[in-house]
């Protein structure tokens, strides 16, 4: 933990916060946190700030929190990613807050199982808190939002026009040539959204109509990979092209 | 599984081959395989092949083989690791297998606790497996050599220059303003070995130590992540590196 994330409801009138529970017991038996001491904290969706400890009650941990004026940006990468298996979501719900994702578009395809949409790793209760943990890991304090679309084509034709109103629309294809990198080459400002395919990857319908809307497939050499690792590897390529063409380096 | 692996053993002198166990049921339970289908298939630290179902016999599959006559060179890319969690590396192994490395030499390091050492997931019997099923997953059939270093000092020191002769050395930390795209552009030729710290960072001592033994920082932006994604993301940009220095596109 990088970073304490508050619900803006937590703090009170005059910036002091009561933290019991997993926060607190972190500050005192990870981190000793002793009165006085200062902890990076954060609003969900506000801005970053800083808390000292003014007293360790028992298990609670009081804080007196001061916050910076801006607001963060959303991160500038969108993943809409084919729904993976129960299991593996629930292990990338973290990762992808902690790597950065603005709106995760979760999307049928031919080669998703229909009852993998059941499962309780789709409900915010369960979601939640994992990407919270992934934001406190990076130090960011934007949630990611995140919405579900049982179908591919309508969500496709109609409602990414909403969802993605403007910037740069790759597919991650495994044997394509071109490279993510190279995708993004000289294109620092624009927000990217990135579709991720199942276990399988896309099929040839779904392929066609990504291209028909304005996806350019990009890959990362001849190996297929397990969607999860996928995910990270093509979501640190995107950041990572983004970052290159915005610096000086 | 996008490819199934044998032992050089297990092929006998007429190219036939009779599986069992989980390799069998994946080839009759997920691709319903019948007599006469092509399979693809590698010997571990072999060339690749293809097999013609010749019988399903109860829970065997009988193949004969045909090999190609070249082996797959090594992945490019060599890996550094401060030794993860023991929860964190059992995760690792198919995918750092999956992503391509040729060495992985796992570190201690002043942030790693001591009794990391001591787990199963660090005996062969238990991450052999795991390496093969991220071939697997990757079409693949080099198995990463894995060594495992108690003293960082000896091993930069002293055993660094006979395990990673020559090539780039590149030693991921969060913050670092230079990419690790741009370490690499223009240098498809060599191999890489890259530096990936436990939870918490490298020391300032290990990091002057790694800098006074040819290390670069190169970095992924200011989000400090975990260490199986921090792997898995610098995995990924130094493969698209070497990719995008070696190509056309």
């Amino acid at each position: 933990m990088n970073l304490v994330l508050l619900e803006p409801h937590e703090v009170d009138g005059h910036g002091g916060v009561r933290l019991s529970g997993e926060r607190a017991r972190h500050l005192t038996a990870v981190l000793h946190v002793v009165p006085g001491q200062l902890v990076r904290l954060g609003q969900l969706d506000g801005p970053h700030g800083v808390g000292t400890v003014t007293a360790v009650d028992g298990a609670d941990v009081l804080l007196e929190c001061q916050w910076e004026e801006a607001v963060p940006p959303r991160p500038q990468v969108d993943l809409l990613l084919a729904l993976p298996r129960p299991k593996v979501l629930r292990r990338l719900w973290s990762q992808i807050a902690a790597l950065g994702v603005g709106h995760v578009i979760l999307t049928n395809a031919a080669r998703v199982e229909r009852h993998y949409f059941d499962a309780h790793v789709l409900e915010p209760a369960t979601y939640h808190p994992l990407l919270v943990e992934g934001l406190q890991q990076a130090r960011d304090t934007r949630l990611p939002v995140v919405s579900v679309h049982r179908r591919f084509r309508p969500l496709v034709e109609d409602d990414l026009a909403t969802l993605f109103p403007a910037g740069r629309r790759l597919v991650g294809h495994p044997g394509e040539t071109r490279s993510t990198g190279h995708a993004l080459d000289g294109d620092a400002a624009s927000r990217v959204l990135l579709a991720v395919g199942p276990e399988g990857g896309w099929s040839e319908f779904e392929l066609d109509l990504l291209a028909r809307h304005g996806f350019s497939r990009v890959g990362m050499g001849a190996r297929p990979l397990r969607s999860d690792t996928a995910t990270i590897a093509l979501l640190s390529l995107v950041h990572d092209g983004l970052w290159r063409a915005s610096g000086p380096m």
